[in-house]
């Protein structure tokens, strides 16, 4: 695709399309929207534009595709594969100020809201209705930016994706189209599910301006438990024994000893060094959680289980999981002198043993400093590998461990990513992924985007 | 579109494609593909084939396509708006005999298969390990039919449509080629996601040849309940109140007293004749069925309930489910100088009451037989209406009916169909509902199947 450099008379015109402080081409506007929390380059975009109307969207997006510009949304810049960096300079559409809860209707359990809200900041509004969005992805992530990527995160395995709450959605298109999708029904077979479609897309399809999601009750009860383990792989099957039970944890997160020090220390917490689950159960009776409960003991001491540690509470298991979602900012701190590569893969739970003997056989005897983080329970891994910045060579090593556990991955029967996207490191597996219907989905993004103007560079190889 | 009839020459090549006994251009055989359930016009095709392989489908479509022929899949027969009728005659694909469980592992929760297979000879077959295939339209539907449709039922309220079980298609697209979509994994944010796109097409973009469906474990426990009212109305604000207090009902069934009264007859019930609730919890523990049944009794009792009789025993529950299953055609073999329009629309809960009040409204003082049938807890309602056979000012009267409370569903938010796709008699509230994003829909039908050769006449208008 053949872009168009942003020009005085462009500058002009979008910046009479939005409020004069709403429109950007200061550095320090373009040095923000340059990169994402992802270890990929940085790319400055040519200005930096914040919306509060979808109209004003339609707008400037209309007018980006009759001028060929890239466009590319930005919710808060927290997605871990370079997924909004504009590579292709141009515009970017900042939500931050589009980020209204239009309405909140508890007795239908949804609620509508722009793109730009903050999920947590979601959540804290309907904390007295018994409601909540389960997707946690952990950062201060935005709507937007979930839909875009079909975020996920612990609670995942109980309350499933982003795109499982996801009713109603009204998108901007390249050509400046305003289209509304869904229905507020609670379910329905009418029609092409297009809903779907834009979920995970990445922006590159079109821009959502308003959505409306689905909200689930508070659970009435909950139990936490920790449990040790004397390596991974014990605590890997234990996992396994935990979902083929059908025990339904609300989470059941898998750490390696180097994430629990790294929380020790930085969390104020004094969990015991070693490969580490914690699980969570939701319910609506203390009688059944206990039951469920002593069924996960058992099963972990069955597997040499070291300390299961059940009854925590819920003060407790708040700081174990604020603690968990710093986890990534934690380990970027604590190396200064270097970049973070997050490898982000899902295997089917039979295979997530043999993806921890993968990863053990990569890491062996190549001295990396690495951190096992990983959404057990739904068969996702990541895996944080510090490299040196400038080092070539280590990062040669590090690309190739990669490529190998992403590789690795596929041929278990899983994808290359959970739910980081594709944005720009994982481009490279598509073919390896999807085969023929890669080309499907480019003539997807062709007719909804024939200029490629939205987000150019990302998921296609 | 402009279609090329059935050729002899085109029936010799077709013929050789597959084997001699999987081929027909037989009066029953076309007589038998000519309609579903429904009360729509039949319409015979001009052959049937029986394919047994993904090739042999690829084969037969390319054939189709290369030659202008209309192609239509064909499970059983068992949906109710027309959807597999083939308007436009050609070939109907019949997939009866492609119908084998290719794979069951139960440790990842998951199961290749067929789609000639019907659903519950899958659940029958996995009896034995405590694991279902959830989504139970009642009619024996086959998973071809299930995901063209995007099947759901009684249980859907808790545990989700068909779309929610699919993980991955082998999809046989109108030019032959056969794509791959999806991953085993029980997550993945990779791509564009195709396969929601051609669940609940209605076989107009693709032909499933092969599905991985997600399994559920069979709940520990589980507890039933019958309530009955002295008014559609007050059950309607029961079921509102069951659902905004987060009771989670595994089903929640609503009747009308014709309904009770015919199952009573035909299946030797004993039900009071009354509106009625069935109500159903799944749970790992009795103690917390227990406290969710008296919750639910609470609620039906402050609502003037007439009687509520828990602790409903699983064959009890059986009997009524297989009863409730049933009334589709227990009602046309009561009515056999008659059709039977069934009307399908869903509303948000809080709209559940003004919709039904509206239907009230509308059959006020017509005189019509009809029965009230409704999947409540997910604002699903289905109003089976009883016209004489060639009555033209009845039949005027129940179409105008039909479309008031359509027109009213969407008003109210809802959707044309709930679960019954568009097919042939929901086509023309597209434009209703749908508005602009329809040409869009109309745009994927155009890059998937150019010449229309697929399932020709369905979903548009």
């Amino acid at each position: 695709m053949n872009f168009n450099p942003l020009s005085d008379t462009h500058i002009k015109n979008l910046r009479a399309m939005v409020a004069e402080d709403r429109f950007s081409t200061g550095e320090s506007v373009l040095e923000l929207h340059a990169k994402d929390e992802s270890h990929h380059r940085p790319c400055r975009p040519e200005s930096g534009i914040w919306p509060v109307t979808r109209d004003e969207v339609a707008r400037v997006v209309k007018y980006a595709n009759d001028n060929r510009l890239p466009v590319t949304g930005w919710g808060s810049g927290s997605s871990l594969e370079g997924n909004p960096i504009p590579v292709q300079q141009g515009l970017v559409l900042d939500f931050t100020r589009m980020n209204r809860i239009v309405d909140i209707r508890t007795g239908d359990f949804q609620a509508d809201v722009e793109p730009g809200l903050v999920y947590q900041d979601l959540n804290e509004k309907l904390r007295h209705t018994g409601l909540f969005f389960p997707p946690d992805p952990g950062a201060r992530a935005t709507l937007g930016g979930m839909i875009a990527n079909n975020a996920s995160g612990t609670r995942t395995i109980y309350y499933g994706s982003t795109k499982d709450y996801v009713l109603r959605l009204s998108v901007v298109l390249a050509n400046g189209e305003i289209i509304e999708l869904g229905t507020r029904a609670s379910k329905t077979s009418s029609g092409y599910d297009l809903i779907r479609l834009f979920v995970g897309s990445e922006g590159t399809l079109g821009i959502v301006v308003e959505a409306t999601v689905r909200l689930a009750g508070l659970p009435a009860e909950f139990s936490a438990a920790v449990a040790t383990f004397a390596s991974v792989e014990d605590a890997g099957k234990a996992v396994f024994e935990i979902m083929r039970n059908g025990l339904h944890p609300a989470a059941l997160e898998l750490l390696g000893p180097e994430c629990v020090e790294l929380m020790n220390r930085e969390e104020n917490l004094t969990l015991a060094i070693a490969p580490t689950l914690f699980m969570e159960f939701h319910g609506s009776t203390t009688g059944q959680l206990a039951e469920v409960l002593e069924m996960a003991a058992e099963i972990c001491n069955s597997l040499g289980c070291r300390r299961f540690e059940p009854g925590v509470g819920r003060a407790e298991r708040d700081r174990i999981f604020k603690a968990r979602h710093a986890l990534g900012e934690m380990i970027i701190r604590n190396h200064p002198d270097s970049n973070v590569l997050v490898m982000d893969v899902a295997v089917p739970i039979t295979a997530y043993s043999p993806l921890i003997a993968a990863i053990r056989g990569e890491l062996a005897g190549t001295g990396l400093v690495s951190y096992y983080i990983s959404h057990a329970g739904n068969g996702n891994v990541h895996l944080n590998i510090v490299g040196k910045k400038g080092d070539t060579r280590q990062w040669e090593l590090i690309n190739g461990i990669v490529q190998r556990l992403v590789t690795r991955s596929l041929e278990l029967g899983g994808t290359a990513t959970g739910e980081h996207g594709i944005g720009l490191g994982k481009r490279k597996f598509m073919i390896a992924e999807h085969g023929s219907s890669l080309q499907w989905m480019k003539r997807v993004k062709s007719l909804f985007d024939p200029n490629g103007i939205l987000n150019p560079g990302k998921i296609f190889p």
